[in-house]
């Protein structure tokens, strides 16, 4: 994982502070607070600071005087409904902190994510590090044959090292290229006393999509469920998912009655059409269904079967 | 001030316990945390919660590690200069959340600022106070002759008499009314067994603009400086600016690096259009400058000279 | 209907204008655009400007160099696929702009959506007219027992006739009480030359909720589609749902597709759970399902039964 | 440019299409309506679609039933108000759309607004073009001495030759092996049937930041003005500064009240900090004033002495 031991130390140090607070303080988060979790060959994300917890959700849902909790049960019931009936406003009264490390490509469609504040190390102004993401052999796949926007099967033998030899030849050949025409070394010296080394907001774009990047990003809760219903979904890539299946056990830990009503209501829930709902009536009636007497086009219908995990 | 025993007891619970936490804290907001401050004749601002502080602009700024702060006259020249140059991301970094208790028409301008969240005390759900504002003598202000967005001198004698006669009148009149559409006592209790009661939705309809309100509002570092440029300034209406300035202090506790910028670059600035930077350069120079030869509209010439409090 | 004959003139006057444009035209949203739709006693919305069409949702979806509309069924396809997978991106890429005139009170409900733009009528800088909501008979409804949130049934005779008297009895003295404090008549002169009136930003609190203001309101259609599928909801009050429903209309004329996916995925559709979906797959399945084995609670298990129209 | 023959004739064929409207319409904006306008070597920007005018401020300020325009004059007096004091809102009521080719790693720094609408090519479904930026041998910066974040001179001789070969020759390997990677074409068939071909959602990570995307981008007239005033700024990086030009050209044709004041408040405009307006007011009462004795420090003091053209 990218994290140097200067920053490890850096880390440790903040670690090792307690303080007093008044706040809503959580002590599952608090465990995990700074500490990188890996993700992908150079990547990470860490918890850097957070405010609130499920029962800011319940205090601003109530709008209450004090923490605004009652019984586990009760706060979970109208966590629950707010949920269900995307009442959605009390859950942007908690926010949290993220520090992240990622590839560039990864890093695009995050960005994506309007409602969120970011600040990027920036390669106008620094030079970014030697360190870019190698798939795992299990997860270089072929295109899909099916879906345009998607993969298929694991590529092997000779077209999967032909592959990863073009990959890391390319990005070792892109940062060795960089340095030279920053005409830096890795000390911060000139490599070259005759040159004057290129811009670096310039010699930065011959480093390609997979280097990695970082960042702060900070969203509230009600936003950080959206990108992950989007992004800890199957259909999101690969590479983006793995960070967000590590934000939902972080998730998990802060807000654990938020976690446990987004997973049922969202994440394992579907939507069903005015017309795919007409259907579902007439299969619990026992009806025979078609997808011609169904209303549905081919694709949606076949959706609404998988959904239903009956045969399309 | 519009705060119940049992309200105040809510928050002196809260108050009472403290935590551990690895987070940033800040001992003089903690200091303030929960306590309501009040503003106007029943108002308050509360801070509720809060997320990092100085040092996390700091740490955002160079994207560091650890708590991103160095000495302390280093973390003010940044934060200096992120301020003079508009470098605003890093100010988003930090989050604050309030309670607020506030008259409906200061309300209606508060929640024009859009980046923030909001909680609102549901009058279709519940049934407001009996709480309204009445200026205070020195605030009962007749209409501005100059400017038809201002105020001019206050009103006093048989004319101050008369219009708070009719504010007060009118304001427990319609109160009154209120509770008998509804047909329910202060106890929740029907009024009329033989009324059904007018619904909580359409009853509140008959309550004036100076009725009491309450909201939780969270916002970020940089939101929260943009609000208050706009409202603690000398053209805000005085009754949205008295809770702005109550809200200044607590951003002193909390980051006094950035108050110091803000009131040095923001609050006591003024901007200079290319036109006004010309008769500031030749001012400088010695020159005599009119309205007429000054390249400025008369309303503009008028503004720039008082910027310079000089006769215009 | 709250246009005078002045207003009248110059709305005919802009609709007897035509211009040439290369810009996407829609000519059923032409046919009405800039008429006032009547909503409520003297509310209506007026559609003032737009800015693309179907067509641009299907261009953003295929950033295209053309227009990007293919076959009318193709467009429909792509459409419905981008609603039903909450793609919703190329959905912001059409504008419409509406002139509203509403109750203070659905004001407040309406603005709570952030992601608009909105130039509101000032008190403080004019007066407002004496316009104020008397609900119809029909909608003036006694609060329900069951929804602290909802409305029972209509109130009658007696209740009634003292709630209506009431409320137009405290909006007129409430707006007599207004011209008295600014000491101005309807032509703008003084009421009596030796007072010198109340400032219009204090004496504006007088009036009631229920007088109407106006704005201009301004949308993407994406977040229009949000907006219409809270507020044309049964569930929202219905003084809002009113507006939302006349929206619905010009959404019907400007996008037709859009409007049709709308429908039927967002506005029929329904949201089932994981728990949810478990109970539908057993129904499907033949199996009897009680709410104790169903695994959800009373309350949602009721609205379960009742999206599908069987006993709960 | 990057604009194919097909995609020439598409953009004809839509100029060659007029309808009626009765929207607010600008000629100087509808001549160059689809137009491709020329931004680096294979870059360009275009407007697409656009809604309202000058007149759309004006009449929004004054929540007007017609247009809102009165005389020029007055129109540019009160939009000028406007700017000058920061009322922002009415500005949000016009809105422009565009489509933009870039280099991704000008994208990376243009999508960092968050307020605009973003539909781009997808690399995770389409195939990019061999379209990458080489910088104009005038434009080939060295690393400023001075500031960490900006240029010095332009290589020359020698080592720009070498740069050039190594950016060039980098981009093509890179373009290259990604085909290969793809086992795709220009034709879209199979370099080799025997392999499968990588997905394109991680074969796309070999290619550079100056590879070339598209997007269309939306966003109303405030926000547009203040992406050009970052942008546009002589700060801002050159490759993202040029399509910031050609924009504000677009804005005169199409808000010439609001490109006039924008020049004169922002673009041309400094701010003066609570000191700095100090010192002003001492040079201009003929004080002699050093820094030393200015209380400001010597960085800002040099920056006011520059926008005051002074010796600092």
């Amino acid at each position: 994982m990218g994290v140097s031991s200067e920053q490890s130390a850096d880390i440790e140090a903040l670690r090792a502070e307690t303080h007093r607070t008044r706040r809503a303080t959580v002590p599952a988060l608090e465990d995990i607070l700074y500490q990188p979790i890996p993700v992908l060959d150079h990547g990470f994300i860490r918890v850097i600071d957070y405010m609130g917890d499920d029962g800011a959700v319940v205090q601003a849902a109530r709008v209450s005087y004090g923490r605004g909790t009652k019984k586990v049960s009760e706060d979970r019931g109208l966590i629950n409904y707010l949920m269900r009936h995307r009442h959605t406003t009390p859950f942007e009264m908690a926010e949290i902190k993220y520090h992240v490390k990622l590839p560039i490509f990864v890093a695009r469609q995050w960005i994506r994510h309007r409602t969120a504040s970011v600040n990027e190390y920036s390669a106008r102004y620094s030079i970014l590090d030697n360190e870019f993401y190698i798939p795992a052999p299990e997860n270089l796949a072929a295109q899909s044959a099916a879906n345009r926007q998607g993969r298929g099967d694991v590529l092997e033998g000779e077209e999967a090292a032909h592959v990863f030899g073009l990959l890391r030849e390319d990005s070792e050949r892109a940062y060795a290229h960089y340095q030279e025409m920053l005409n830096e070394n890795a000390a911060g010296g000139a490599l070259d006393e005759n040159r004057q080394g290129l811009a670096r907001e310039l010699a930065r774009m011959n480093l390609s999509l997979g280097f990695y990047t970082q960042w702060y990003w900070k969203t509230n809760l009600h936003n950080l469920l959206h990108f992950l219903s989007l992004r800890a979904d199957a259909h999101a890539q690969y590479e983006i998912r793995v960070y967000a299946e590590a934000m939902l056990d972080t998730l998990k830990r802060w807000a654990p009655l938020t976690y446990g009503a987004f997973m049922d209501y969202r994440m394992g829930g579907i939507g069903l059409s005015a017309k795919g709902l007409a259907v579902v009536k007439r299969l619990i009636a026992g009806e025979q269904v078609s997808q011609e007497d169904s209303g549905l086009p081919k694709r949606e219908y076949r959706e609404l079967m998988a959904d239903l995990e009956r045969e399309g």
